[in-house]
């Protein structure tokens, strides 16, 4: 097995850039962007060749539910944000993943989607390994 | 009961606004959104004073799943897109709802999110209703 495969899996380097690892969950890998604006989490499940979450096993796509709400919950809890916003997309990394986001109402975005807008502000290192902590604690 | 309420649940009328019924699945109301720029499909679970998936019942939650797949699944075949969008945002219409809809490369808003883009363009009435038909028939 290639270093950083697992059962054929390579994760996407755009998604692993700008992002730190959080967790390993039953399916998932959950990853933290390095975006001060919005707390924002990546869920990346670990099968190959995977673009769209229907195309996952039923088994699999009843895992990432699951494991989706679960991190979608402890990212409000943590955060008493107004509103998640959750997302499937894949328009330029095709490689399955999905968006959980902490919405503040008045938030530069707001009410808008953060998906393409304006620049990244990444946390000070410190900050983010951090918040990374605190939202592992919160599982 | 109030007229289009069922066990306490009321659509939200902007939800209802613009948008055409499709099918009753077992959790949601699906209905067809009259957007021509974009083949977009709403899921709404018929459950009253809900604002986050992860605070419907873990029954429901995964329900919630299988029919967001099973529709995603229907609507990448029927119409042949490049990549389904799926997303529960929330921001300004809070009843739980889940969108699910059809991106092609060079669309109008590509690669970017279609909520908030430009101005919506409403199909002839013949065809959003022929449209509503093959969805369900797919289904």
């Amino acid at each position: 097995m290639l270093p950083g495969s697992k059962g054929g899996f390579v994760l996407d380097p755009r998604l692993e850039a700008e992002s730190l690892p959080v967790a390993w969950l039953g399916l998932c890998e959950l990853r933290l962007r390095d975006e001060r604006r919005w707390p924002w989490l990546l869920l990346i499940p670990q099968r190959p060749d995977i673009e769209e979450v229907h195309d996952l096993t039923p088994l699999d796509q009843a895992m990432l539910s699951f494991e989706t709400n679960l991190v979608s919950k402890a990212l409000k809890d943590l955060t008493g944000c107004t509103k998640i916003n959750c997302g499937a997309l894949g328009n330029i990394v095709r490689q399955a993943h999905i968006h959980v986001i902490a919405r503040n109402e008045g938030d530069p975005a707001w009410p808008g989607p953060v998906w393409g807008h304006g620049v990244r502000e990444p946390y000070r290192r410190e900050e983010l390994h951090q918040l990374a902590e605190k939202i592992k604690s919160s599982l």
